[in-house]
């Protein structure tokens, strides 16, 4: 009998990972910390974005991009900081893909590049599940969508790297109860960093920006480690 | 050669409709009004349920499906209300398929029911692409998630029957342009009722429960005929 060719067919989620193995290589070579934003629709993530973005101005080098369903509003808004944004579009998929992040972070000029922030698709389920390629995933919720958000969607909370608690200044009009909240998320991911602000009053930056500094700093000396 | 039986291998989306269509014909045969609620993670569809049904209380018999991730929370909220309620784990997935809920409904007391309510989980991607067998979806948006969302994830607003703007209350504390969320509900979707509730405070239900109301009495209505 004839030998032929064996067909290999990999699972998506292997031809995922294998995209994302790609982007995380090249972050690392080029000392780039990539970070994952992930939170439902409206949890504020590009708001604490463009905040974030305004307080780092002039302390290095940053890229968004940015992931939707559809349109490119929420680009728009980053594009006013002054940033290089690109807008990731699904097209209907719930969640960001390795391969169109990894396309995209080519096309930025990714060898200056100090951080990187990607707001993935608004959805608390499923961009968790999937790589992209990142330093470490940051788990966005606001005030208005409950206590116990960790407690019904742990994949996110247990994969995150800190939590940022989001419209804080809505704090007096919600039943919103933050010692449970931060108990919730204690039980899924134990000691995480839980930072709690308002992006939109300017309040409780300061330690999510320190936490963020010292993070990318960490990744910086890694990177040296790395090439050196 | 001798000749094998062929498999036939159904996709999932066709087992789904096959299932949501047994669910159709049930409520269709039993007069039942079957919702689909939809919306973002704590965009207020518990809070929005309770409220309706110790609204509706005495003028039908109501029962719920619950789904979630993972806990029972929002089960045992309902359950306050003295109203049947079961609780749909989906163990990670991101939203409700068919014949989990066509079984739920075979084990609730569907002879007797007016209505049936089904929060789907929390999310304005998915759960908008899998009928359930549902008489309609109804998209649940918060004044706090910005009134962009019809355009960012439109898949939803096209499909439902109604729309519920929630927590108006706090509408004095967020940037949320009522008339631009109108404008942005229809384009995608002309003409489909929103409704504008605190479910918190009572305000606003009105409305929300005459519509309600009239497509429970339609629902009836429709049965009558199909039965006669």
């Amino acid at each position: 009998m004839e030998r032929t060719e064996i067909r290999i067919y990999r699972n998506l989620m292997g031809e995922n990972d294998r995209w994302a193995g790609k982007t995380r290589a090249l972050c690392t070579e080029y000392g780039i910390a990539a970070w994952n934003l992930i939170g439902s629709p409206g949890s504020g993530k590009t708001e604490l974005l463009v905040a974030t973005l305004r307080a780092l101005e002039g302390s290095g080098r940053y890229a968004v991009l940015e992931g939707d369903v559809e349109t490119t509003r929420d680009a728009e808004r980053i594009r006013e900081t002054g940033v290089p944004v690109s807008q990731l579009l699904t097209d209907g998929a719930c969640h960001l893909e390795a391969k169109l992040v990894h396309h995209a972070v080519r096309d930025l000029p990714y060898r200056e590049l100090d951080a990187l922030f990607v707001e993935n698709v608004g959805n608390l389920v499923c961009p968790a599940e999937f790589d992209i390629g990142e330093r470490g995933k940051i788990a966005v919720l606001s005030v208005t969508e409950g206590e116990d958000k960790a407690a019904k969607y742990p994949l996110l909370f247990r994969e995150a790297s800190a939590v940022v608690v989001t419209k804080s200044d809505l704090l007096p009009h919600v039943p919103f109860d933050m010692e449970a909240a931060r108990r919730f998320i204690a039980e899924v991911h134990p000691r995480i960093p839980v930072f709690t602000v308002s992006a939109l009053k300017g309040t409780g930056m300061d330690p999510w920006l320190a936490w963020l500094r010292g993070a990318l700093r960490a990744e910086y000396d890694a990177g040296e480690a790395d090439r050196a």
